[in-house]
Parts: structure tokens; sequence; C-alpha cells
């Protein structure tokens, strides 16, 4: 099974532990299967390890592509290694251009036949193994060529007002679709299901060759690379409205296993295992609590009922469960910065912000290293904390362990390489720090 | 006016604002009466500077004496500056070696007349103004000389289980003391109650000369200096069982104002006039709830009802208010380090704790220094971040200023002068980190 993961923006519905560039889609809060570790990070996965495992459970040889943009490859890799292909986008364009560069990354970057079948679905569905069972049938669907689209309908569970609904023309397993609603009120969606209608949980399956016969009608493109490059031209519009709605030839299978959409606190600790996630204590009188601390600190919860408590280096969110859904205009107002983030070669966490100073704490991984680079506004100071590594400021090498220091002058090249876990507490020093102050060379040695 | 305030101990009962080395009458919470000023320290007032302001106000010659433990010294300079009297206990032997103490340091160290009336009450009381004007009234009561002690007696509100109880000869305003009760169920309470009986509330005046007869009969000391150093060598026993209980005279003056014993969250936050006290916000379905933070990032609280939300460098609570009274047995739990605190020189806050490394944030005052000292088992690293100031490493002195970087190994005396406010990352490097290991020293120049 070729499979396209569709990994969505960042969103603050999961503040304080998604942020600008933390998707919900890498919080580790989900109990693993089997394991005998301790450590959080052995202990506990995210949405998209989670749903890694699952699809690799239901078909070991699956070709799994991520369809993502830049600012989320690091987490990529360093939750889910090398092992998957991600299809980068330049920027956001919507689902039919993303769709379409993967496609294009298969058939040209990996040489899949285009008359394969592809499943595209998002990276973030709450789901039990059966579903991806249910999406390698998709792929058999195609492979009859009895349609040109593929859809999974989700058998509804209640007349939600969340999602579009598809009309299928009999109750069988797999139907012609009727036609497509848009997101109804409760009480049109009740006569809907009524009607026998099925959720659209933006799930499909049909040839590579027929997302690229559609996506040569609307974009004058040769081939994935020359697509890549003429990204930022491409007219945002989602694959619905570029492709499904001019389609006559649709089925749709039905699936009745569970299904979320764990986009809220609320649906979202309603698939925790655990009660308490890092350091928190509840006492008995504590009901339907849940406590996600990624503070070093710990939560203490008092006679608390239905309240989700997050704690990071971002803020705290202390939300009734059912309010915690209404929690975006609240975070948008918070004008902050980033204070934490993980990626490939390891993490980082803002220690102190000052003015004409910032502090931080990086922890490198064995064997990575930071890019060679320069800032012009400010200069910095590193004090290794832990481990051993070596540095290159200037073109200078030098090895360092716990205790060193080392200072860099604004204008300065500078990189370390850890060789045993590295970390180092950085302070940032003058009167326009700033991310985007930063120059990167290729090292020559 | 001679007045000595009992300056209790720390108590976990307001973690997370409270400490084992901050007392919850440091913190600052309290709305000042006028305020034209912005920052939080300008607009809010702890429990200790609100009685100070209000004994000034009621007496503008009172002779204010803070009888504490050494651990406070800080706090107390820091918040009340230098006009206030400190007798400071060695170590903690209760409140009859307390307030001996502190009598013989009003009349051998600032030379009061033991004639002079002294009324003693803890500095943690929640009150009005009026309340001062009857402590005056209770010492002119004692320069009548009709009774060797005088207490106030609050008028009870309800039949509390909390306090102790004094039942009068008459419902006069100034009566005999018939007997005392200790602290009884609220059945007992009401019955007590319909007999006239008053709140103890631990406020009593006398002469000075009284508490130093008492003094003599149970202790063998000559004056205030020798008292001080055999304090370790004195019995644990307070005023009551030492004094109260053996004495025949004494009389009792009602008090009818406003009293409120604000040990806990739910009776703390009753007395804040602002629901939010840091970065806070609520959304308009909250009822009833407090915010104190102390932290650099935001709370966000959303549908929550009688809820306090507590957040400093230590810990994160989120309690019911009727149940925050109970909050002491699960942070007796927390082991954990001291992760901020105020000094009269400054603050210091931890910002990261590693095996083998601990960094803190250090904050100078301007014209105030660090002791010199030195560290067995640690090295340290400074790096300045804000203003300027003078370090001595080895007797050898330097200015200092944002961006340079101090190392100081083991062994070597140091010591910092802030010029300007000045703020230090500060590495420290070792095996053990402790904060027993130091070693401090007098400057020869």
């Amino acid at each position: 099974m070729n499979i396209v993961l569709l990994s969505g923006g960042s969103g603050k519905r999961l503040w304080p532990l998604s942020n600008d560039i933390r998707s919900k889609q890498f919080i580790k809060i989900f109990k693993k299967e089997e394991t005998n570790n301790t450590t959080a990070d052995e202990v506990y996965e995210s949405m998209v390890q989670r749903v890694y495992q699952q699809i690799k459970r239901a078909d070991r040889e699956a070709v799994v592509t991520v369809a993502t943009s830049e600012n989320q490859v690091s987490d990529l890799v360093n939750q889910l290694g090398d092992s998957v292909g991600i299809s980068v986008e330049p920027c956001r364009r919507d689902t039919f251009p993303a769709i379409v560069l993967a496609s294009a990354y298969l058939t040209d970057v990996l040489k899949v036949s285009p008359e394969e079948a592809v499943v595209v679905c998002p990276v973030d569905p709450y789901v039990e193994d059966d579903y991806f069972v249910a999406l390698k049938d998709l792929a058999k669907q195609v492979d009859k060529g009895e349609a040109n689209l593929v859809l999974m309908g989700i058998e509804p569970t209640y007349p939600s007002e969340k999602y579009g609904y598809i009309i299928p023309d009999t109750a069988n397993h797999t139907a012609r679709v009727k036609t497509f609603r848009e997101k109804p009120t409760a009480d049109v969606a009740s006569a809907y299901i009524k009607e026998g209608a099925l959720w659209n949980g933006g799930v499909f399956a049909c040839k590579l060759k027929y997302v690229l016969e559609r996506a040569h009608e609307l974009i004058d493109f040769a081939d994935y690379q020359d697509l890549y490059a003429k990204y930022d031209t491409l007219t945002s519009i989602s694959f619905d409205y570029a492709v499904v709605e001019h389609e006559e030839n649709i089925q749709v299978q039905r699936f009745a296993g569970s299904w979320k959409d764990l986009g809220t606190w609320n649906t979202l600790t309603e698939a925790m295992k655990d009660n308490v996630i890092g350091k928190g204590v509840m006492n008995s009188s504590c009901e339907n609590v849940h406590i996600l601390n990624e503070m070093d600190v710990p939560v203490l919860a008092m006679g608390l009922h239905d309240v989700v408590i997050s704690a990071s280096p971002e803020g705290i969110l202390v939300s009734d469960k059912e309010e915690s859904a209404h929690i975006k205009p609240f975070v948008d107002k918070f004008d902050q910065e980033i204070m934490f983030a993980e990626k490939s070669w390891g993490r980082y966490k803002v220690m102190d912000v000052e003015t004409g100073s910032l502090t931080i704490k990086v922890t490198l991984k064995p064997g990575h290293s930071m890019s060679y680079h320069s800032h012009k506004l400010r200069d910095e100071v590193w004090v290794v904390i832990c481990g051993e590594g070596r540095t290159i400021v200037d073109g200078y090498e030098q090895t360092v362990k716990a205790g060193d220091v080392i200072t860099i002058n604004a204008g300065c090249r500078h990189t370390v390489v850890a060789v045993s876990e590295l970390k180092i507490v950085e302070v940032q020093l003058g009167k326009a720090i700033n991310v985007a102050d930063k120059e990167t060379y290729q090292l020559d040695c």
C-alpha cells in the first residue's frame, strides 16, 4: 500500500503543549502498547508515531509518505527516523497542491508506478488497527477499477456538526456516492443520518495517475522537481473543490470501527490511558481530571472535576474539559516567544529572557551537530554542563567537556559536534536578539 | 507603643508561594491602599508590610520589633528596611523563649524602660486599622496597673474549632478572665459562645518587667547577650504554658472588628482585591477563581468555579478552595530543592538542575554584594547579562559588565559588588553541589 499522510499546521487548540512550531501530532501522550521502559519518552508516543506503527502492523510493506511543511521535518525525522518518506511543501497551498506534490514525489522520486493505488489520509486520526485494514481495502477497491475515487465513509455515532456527510446510493459495504453535504446543523445532520449518510473523514484512494492527470489539467508542470520549484506560484485549493466535486464516478466504503478526531483537550484526554503524564499528584476527590505536565516542577490538583491541567514552558492551562474546545482566541492573544522545541539533533529550552540577553539550554544527541553558522548582532557564551564534544570557532577546532566555556563574538562562525550527549547553557547577548539573525556556511574541514 | 511581632515558621499551607525559606507573611498579594504604580512589586505588598504600615498609621512612634529566626532576616530587611528592630532567635524554641529574648532585646539593646508596656501579637493577622488602635488600648490598660496581663479577646463570628477560647467574668469591654478553654468541637464552641466566650487570637500586653521577672524565675541568665548565647540550651515551651496558665490576675479587652487568620489559600484569596496577580487570563464562565502566578508564562483558566491556581518556580497548585486547606501532606511528599528566594541583597532563581551542574540567575541590587566566599567542591562560571559591577577573585579586583565571563575554580575566594542592578547567570559545576559548601571571609581591601 502507498499511503500519503497529510500532516497539517500547528494550531493552538492544544496549547500549551502545541505551539507555533510543535503541532499536536508530535505531542507524546499515548501509552505504548507494550513497554517495560520507564522514562516518559520510552513509555509514551505521539499521534504520528502511533499511526505509523499501526500502518506497519496492517501492512509491513507499506510505503509511507508524509506531506508536510519544512518546519515539521525535524520533528518527523526525530520521531519516525529515516524510514518514512517526506514530501516537503515549500509553502502552504492547501490539500490539492500538497497531494499532487506527494503523488509526483511517489512516481518521480520513489519510482512507484502511476498504475498503483495511493491512499490519502490525515496524519492524526485516533483509531484502532481495523482502520488501517480498511485503508488497504480502499486500495484494493481502486485496483478493481470500478471507480476513479474510493472514499472512506465513517458510520456516524451522533449527528455531528463538525463533519461533512457522504450520501451513498445503497447501504452496501461498497456503494456509489450519490452526493456530498457540507457541515450541517445537528437537526439536518439527524435527517442525513436517517437517509443513510456517512461522515467524510477526509480519506480517499485512487490510482496515482488519476491525481497526476487532474493535476496536469490544472497546473503546468513537468515533474516533481519542476512542481517543487514553482510551488509558491500555485493557487491554494482543497482536493475536494479541485477534484472531488467534479468527479462523477466515486465509490464509498463504509467503516464502522472506532474513529476519533483528537483536536481538543476534551477529546484528547478521552484517549489517554493515564490521568497523569509528567510530575503530577491529585487527591482522591478529583474526578475525571487529567494532568499533562512538561515542566520540571510538580502539579498538585485537589478537589477538581472534569478539568484538564496542561503545563509546559509556554504556559499553564487549567480548563473545564467541555470549555477547552474554546481556548484558541485566548491563546492567540498571548504574544509569546517559542520557549522550547524538539529537533532532529536534540532539543532546546528557553531558560531566561532579559532585555539584551536570552539564555537557553541546548541538548545535542551523540553524533549530532549544529549547522556551522554566525550571527551579526549577538555574542554568545557557551558553558558546557554535561558530556563531551568538539567545537569549531572560525575554523579552530577544540574538544570540550563539562565546565568548559566558549565565547563567540558576533560575526564568528561556530558549531559544536556532540561526541556523547552534550548539554550547553548558551547565553546570547546583544541589543537585537532574533532567530532570523543567522547565516550558515559549509564546513571545509 | 512597644510592639513585638511574632513571625512564625515557614509552613507549606500556601505552597507553592511559600516554601522552606519563604514564609507566607512575605508573599506579596495585598493591593496597596493608594498607588499609581504599575509593576507587581509596586502595586502589591506582603502581610508583614501591610501590618507594619497599619501599626505606623495607628502610632507613628511605635517601636516595632520582629521576633524571628535567622532565615527570615533577609526577607524582613528586604521588605521593611532598617527601621524595624529584629530579635533574632538563634534556633526555634517556641513562644516563651522568643518573647523573653525580644523583651531583653528591648530593655538591654534598645534601652526601653522595664516599666513600659509591651504588646505581643502574631505578624500575620489580616485586620483593619481599628485592630491596631485596640492594641494601643491594651497597652494603656497595662499602664493602669489593674492586671499583670491584658489579653485581646476577639468576638467570635462562628463556633470555630480552630481557636482557643477566653471566658470573661462580665460582658464589659474590659473584664477579668475567669478561665481559658482549649480548641473545642463546634458543639462545645457554640456553648462557650453562649456563655460569652471570646476567641484567643494570641495577643497580649504586659509590662516588660513582668516578662523578665517570669523569665528569671525559669531561666538562669544575666542579660540579652547572655540569653542569646545560651538560647539553644533553653526548653521549648509556649508563653501560655509557661506564664498565662499560672497567672491569676489577667484582664481581657473585647475586640469586635474584622479579624482573619489567612493560613490557607481559601482564606487568603478572600482577602485579595484582584482575582489575578501575575500573568493570567480567565474566561467569563469562571466564577470565584483566583490566579496567583509568579512564573514568566501565562496561566489560562476556563470554566472553573471556586478554584485557586497558584504557580511559582516551585510548582503549580490547582485546588478547589475548600480543599486547599488540606494540601500540606501532599506538599510534604514533594522532595524539592528551593527554587527561588528573595534576599536583602536581591534575589535568585534556579534555572536548571542537572547531574553535576546547577544553573541559577542572581540579581543584585545596586550597592549590594555577596559575602566574600569560596566553595570546596564546585567551580563556577558567571556570565554577566545586565548591569555593571566589580568582582573580586582571590583579591584581584576588576570591573564587569554585560557579556563578561568570570570563571571561579573550587577554592577561589570571590564576590561581586553591584554598581547598577546586576544580573548574572551562574553555572555551578561539580559532583557534590550543596548550599552548605561555602566558607566566608573578611575582605581586606
